[in-house]
């Protein structure tokens, strides 16, 4: 999995600071997750291949996370996209996308499709052989949703040398690497763990922003190789987290602790801080391994 | 007249190529006109004092005009402006703007009032005692209108020094400066050109994008000061113009020249051309003093 940062920023844009959207590059999918004003430019800026994009998923419906869909969209439109478009996103999204399409008389020559949300609890929305995408529920002003892209547990290893040194037939490779003990030409059983090891073991990115601290949401990122946390706020500015519903970096890192995940990243900085840094140091008095998102940033996961 | 070129590019925004929106300040207003995806970010990065724009004019609704109005109302919001804003656009914008607003529950704080048009006549938008706004309709493949910027003629000037040698009553100025002939307080009548001198004469600008080649738009901006108009294409791609509605930088320039203004700014490129001075010297070979508009540059009118 390889997730680039393009905007990690609370509320308004601006030139150094863009607002949420991050694309995530997983098993030959290229997932566009929020999508504030001023995204196309950042995909252009930092050379994603973003026709490539098929599907957009929008957690909640405020500007910072939205403003720049219909533009991206139109955008699309103008470079003679052919391919189908999803769009994931709260209900009322479609109604907002199309009106404005309608009075600039600029519908897409491409399929828009949309999948309206609205319920309270975890749904799945994609899913293929190698992985799949669900809701993660949070706790916003607004109906919010976080998601999580889980990869599918891969085939096992085959040991192909010794498999040829025991006489195994090739027809069997396939079921093998699903898990079946192999037979030998001459009638011969092996068992599977013989000639086949552990596959790696399948990753997940958990994406949970904008909510409130919100332990609800550990049960469903529990063990996530990658969590990503918004932490608009420092602690001394807890009340204002709280009257938001927004989260601290501490709050953040209590969820990635509880949820024991391999690797917490941090987002959706308010812009009343100069330095980062105190978001990385908070956090990390509660959960070590703890990454902070900068505009353009790449993880590998 | 002081004119900020916020955008001036056409279609998708780029990292360095930003599409329409421009800043007119004239006698204590500051004027936006026209606002693409990312116009906020670029406002604060040509250090407008953007709080004082109480009067927002859009042209049309397609994306490359407009797409970035209701990030810059929220932004409003969140800066906690108190001031009243109007929105000058056409019909349709206000449903765009506030169904946004509402699925974000982000509803403003300050005055929010919007003016629509549908009207193909020219429409007073805006007067003071110093200067109107009016409509210029525009030929596109939407519902159009540039803008025309028009200050009143100034108060003549008054010799002060001659006025008092000549004993004229100090309460008459006023009528003075507005035309009258003096009296002096032995009652003798001084015309009114012997101590008064012309002022200096009233300016105007004209914004027109997006529009075809439309020679109806001459009889309104005739003699404006500045004319900005959109030049979309050089002439080998007149087709192209004439398909999408656009004019060729002859075409503005022909207009410039029927209209017989002070000054010519083309804007509005298309991205497929690598250089804009064949922009200049096709408008040139028509009429001669042209200028190109640049993202950040500033035109004193």
């Amino acid at each position: 999995m390889k997730l680039t940062i393009l905007g990690c920023h609370s509320a308004t844009p601006r030139w150094d600071a863009h607002p949420t959207a991050q694309v995530l590059e997983v098993k030959g999918h290229l997932f566009l997750i929020d999508c504030a004003e001023g995204t196309q430019v950042q995909l252009r800026r930092f050379k994603v291949k973003f026709a490539r994009i098929k599907h957009i998923f929008i957690s909640h419906l405020h500007g910072d996370h939205f403003f720049g869909l219909v533009g991206l969209i139109s955008t699309f439109r103008l470079l003679g996209r052919e391919a189908d478009l999803h769009i994931y996103g709260p209900k009322g999204i479609k109604e907002a996308v199309l009106l404005q399409l309608k009075l600039g008389k600029s519908y897409t020559n491409y399929g828009l499709y949309f999948h309206e949300l609205n319920s309270d609890q975890p749904q799945l929305l994609f899913e293929d052989d190698k992985l799949t995408v669900t809701t993660v529920p949070l706790n916003h002003r607004i109906y919010t949703n976080g998601f999580l892209f889980q990869e599918k547990p891969a085939e096992r290893g085959l040991d192909v040398d010794k498999a040829r040194s025991l006489n195994v037939e090739m027809s069997y490779y396939r079921k093998i690497k699903q898990g079946a003990d192999a037979t030998t030409k001459d009638g011969k059983t092996i068992p599977n763990e013989d000639i086949t090891f552990d596959p790696p073991p399948p990753k997940s990115y958990a994406y949970c922003s904008d909510t409130a601290y919100y332990p609800t949401l550990v049960a469903q990122v529990a063990g996530a190789t990658t969590l990503y946390h918004e932490s608009t706020f420092l602690d001394k500015d807890h009340d204002l987290a709280e009257k938001t519903m927004h989260s601290t970096a501490k709050e953040a890192a209590a969820i990635a602790k509880k949820a024991q995940v391999g690797q917490l990243i941090l987002g959706h900085y308010s812009g009343r801080y100069q330095h980062l840094q105190a978001f990385k140091m908070e956090a990390q008095e509660i959960f070590e391994n703890v990454e902070l998102a900068e505009d353009g940033k790449v993880f590998e996961i």
